[in-house]
């Protein structure tokens, strides 16, 4: 059988409306887990410039999870039960997960998901300005993804973050560039 | 070596400012690979709700990226360029990469990071009330993520899309309710 992308007529038969119940449905959070949180934290307040909103730690479980965004400090409000149902009224959170003690086991190593068994690919960061980002990054140490191991993506600019999560940057308006002829 | 979680000094030292050039970095997408576009394109919209902001096709390298996200479609530009530089620069869109010709491919299964190996573990929809949203996916014959699958978070609503990945169905007002005490 021919491989081939969609034909717009079955996108559009493809793509229907939500029920009401729907309506105010928002993209709250993308979970990863992470091995060790301080360099993680680090990683994502210091290097990608976000905000720590909340952590909520799970003791009788063993975890906890840190929830970061890009959202206004002075914003977090003070009191626990207020700051809970902001934190997860934000959208496009990250909710890293600590399972307490991973950052000991010498062997573990998160799956990035591009590599098989693949699945989830990267999260991806608008940024105004990519050359200026990327000198940023380099500056710090960041890792960048080779483009060998880019696979289809080689045009593209992808960061990763301290256990391999491929992170791409990219800026609304060179997006076009991309786009097939 | 105890495992435990990290100290409230440790969390705050490992949290620094960014640098100003990250000032307006947003978070934009979380990519997930999806075996047949149609059923995960009926799946983000009749079921989740999401609006399908652009498809873009990479026909060169046979693959098509599918952004979704929780936008009014009145606000959708007409005009290529501008739409593309609109959808690259909303908030928290899902990014669906379609590799042309996988939904033929039989024992094509991609993995959901739950199981070893580990990795990315869900995204999360937050709802005005978890209740009517179940009641309408059961509704629609999805599938919830088994009690027993979920480890540490039994307490919590998962449903899995049409390639497995899971969705917690979260309500900012109950999360208190999860806290240790």
């Amino acid at each position: 059988m021919e491989s081939r992308r969609l034909s717009d007529e079955a996108v559009s038969a493809a793509c229907q409306e939500g029920h009401p119940v729907t309506q105010d449905f928002m993209m709250q959070q993308t979970m990863l887990r992470v091995k060790d949180p301080v360099r993680s934290l680090d990683f994502y307040t210091r290097v990608l410039g976000m905000t720590l909103l909340q952590k909520v730690d799970f003791s009788a479980m063993r975890f906890t999870h840190y929830l970061l965004g890009y959202e206004n400090k002075s914003e977090i409000p003070a009191d626990i039960k207020e700051r809970t149902a902001w934190t997860f009224s934000r959208r496009a959170t990250i909710e890293l997960t600590h399972n307490w003690g991973s950052e000991n086991i010498e062997d573990l190593c998160y799956h990035n998901g591009n590599k098989i068994p693949r699945g989830f690919g990267h999260i991806g960061i608008a940024v105004p300005d990519v050359d200026a980002a990327c000198k940023l990054f380099a500056d710090r140490g960041v890792t960048f993804v080779k483009k060998e191991d880019l696979g289809k993506m080689k045009d593209q600019t992808f960061i990763q973050d301290p256990d391999g999560y491929w992170i791409e940057i990219l800026s609304p308006n060179s997006m076009l560039s991309l786009l097939s002829p």
